[in-house]
């Protein structure tokens, strides 16, 4: 991704250091945020300094391979595989990328440059993923197509590229004029924060809409794709995203509007039979009551966006039944949820 | 309504002063607005002091009052009129309200005096319809019933008792227990501010949830009837109502969850067929990409919630059809669809 002319990636290695866009600087301020040991990149994860399915996973195996770098002795390692693990209980991605990392450096001789390479090669692969996604999405959108996204599942989800985000990206590079809806994906407004700032930096046109108004405009006629990415996706196609994704998908069904799900088939949870099986994180009730903005004097701050003294309930995530899915953008090619079943063994 | 152990209206007149519950102060500030004149009233309701259709009516009905109480003078009562009318353009009750007031007063020796009866007669049917809202919905609830709710149709949207919450209150004064998911409703959030501020008040038990989560615990079993407002009502039954609306009603249909739109019959826009001949208002964008909030040192102030230099579209209301309305729980009745057909004339 560009960002002021230079090309970043989101979360990168630079010998025994992690670095990564700081998320929840953006979009107010672009900085980068240095983690010089595993705890420290385990509580990025955590308090989402880095977010997003193919982000985390990189995070996670840098973090591994810190850890591996730090000490590398079997209890210290199994402890710090256990905390970073624990950051993010729904990213799947966190969970594979840890462990290839912790599989390779205790079979190596040298633990800790084994676990750096092979976290390196996860993020390069994640970034592989995302150019592919885009080269299979970008055939479902014409000139003038009007793509509707939710939550944030582009560069900034990703080590590079992203996966809802991607097909949008390389149909312009192909000269294609593309319009976003991005909806704002309350209670943390990746769409109206992480989703504009990508847009804008790219110079791809778009318009924030409230979560509340996405079937409104599907049934005027307005949009022309639902594109939005996968935390998880189970072995029938059931897919676990960020929460009001669900709504989407059964309005994209009653207006005719195709729903797809854009995520490298490493999302599928080869554990998880059906949407039953997937855990739900509940997330602190702060993130609804209170809400971060930018007041007229420049400061950053948390503001109580509610009537004092409420509770909330703040579900993270929601559950799509993979038969509001039109189809599966991955780095494999357009598939459709009984392909999944089949790909499931392969490709884990 | 009951505020600090005193009763009140959201909008009453007092000689030539009308005067509300500031709503835009709320929920962080309780006080009364004071408008000497007809202009004041008009800005009051444009600007959302007073918001909800019947809160709208009762507030259009005094201002025109106002107006006569000022002059009386026919081209001036034109303009007053027009004044009026152009400050919610999709609120039926308030060219209704301000028709009869206008209607009454015209014919009148004492046009101010008899514009100034005509306005309290329409508050204090507002009043009597909610109550009977209230009776005919509160059979629709059992003890532990949990009811979804967008918006604020409650107190604060009507002179008193309110219309989607009235059940709700009338099921509590019979001794039911009954708990309340208040949706968010974003971009003005008066789900979490109004609604939350109300339910606080009145010691009924509930949760914000973001205006995404609605299917969700749908889907999960977890609401047993969805009950919203309107802000008009087409003849065949199709229904505008704050956006977001539409995807619960959608949702409500997909998980077999009751879907009820409250309001009284003078909600019926006689003049539209269906949903197509309602005018959809689309408010200031800066609606979406700026949110109000509370900050930690008590200040409240305007914050940006969205990535610099974004555009937001801000359509202010949906229309959900009629065939995902299970039925309208009006003063006359549990109605459905079909019944508004024949009591459209009758009712206006």
């Amino acid at each position: 991704m560009i960002v002021r002319g230079r090309h970043y990636r989101t979360v990168w290695m630079d010998g025994p250091r992690v670095r990564m866009i700081d998320q929840n600087a953006l979009p107010f301020e672009f900085r980068i945020f240095e983690s010089r040991d595993f705890r420290t990149t385990a509580r990025a994860i955590k308090d989402m300094t880095v977010r997003g399915a193919g982000a985390i996973g990189a995070a996670g195996a840098f973090g591994m391979a810190q850890a591996f770098l730090e000490c590398g002795r079997a209890p210290q390692m199994r402890a710090a595989r256990k905390i970073l693990e624990s950051t993010r209980p729904t990213a799947v991605s966190l969970f594979k990328s840890i462990k290839r990392v912790y599989d390779v450096a205790r079979k190596a001789d040298d633990a800790g440059g084994a676990a750096a390479r092979e976290a390196q090669k996860i993020a390069d692969e994640n970034v592989e993923e995302g150019r592919r996604i885009g080269e299979f999405g970008e055939r479902l959108l014409r000139d003038g197509s009007r793509v509707l996204t939710h939550c944030n599942a582009g560069w900034l989800a990703f080590v590079d590229w992203g996966s809802a985000l991607a097909p949008v990206y390389a149909a312009r590079r192909k000269g294609r004029k593309i319009f976003v809806y991005a909806s704002e994906t309350r209670p943390r407004s990746q769409g109206a924060r992480l989703t504009a700032w990508e847009l804008g930096n790219e110079g791809v046109p778009y318009k924030i809409i409230v979560d509340g108004a996405s079937a409104h405009v599907m049934s005027r006629g307005e949009v022309d794709a639902v594109i939005v990415g996968a935390d998880r996706i189970a072995r029938n196609g059931d897919t676990a995203n960020k929460i009001g994704t669900l709504e989407k998908a059964i309005a994209a069904r009653e207006y005719g509007v195709p729903f797809y799900v854009a995520a490298p088939t490493s999302t599928m949870d080869i554990d998880a039979r059906n949407g039953g099986d997937m855990k739900i994180e509940h997330r602190d009730e702060d993130e609804v009551l209170n809400q971060t903005g930018r007041s007229k004097r420049g400061r950053v701050e948390r503001f109580l966006v509610c009537a004092p003294g409420s509770r909330a309930l703040n579900p993270a995530f929601d559950v799509t039944p993979a038969r509001f899915v039109s189809g599966f953008i991955t780095e494999r090619g357009l598939l459709r949820a009984r392909d999944l079943r089949r790909i499931g063994g392969s490709a884990l």
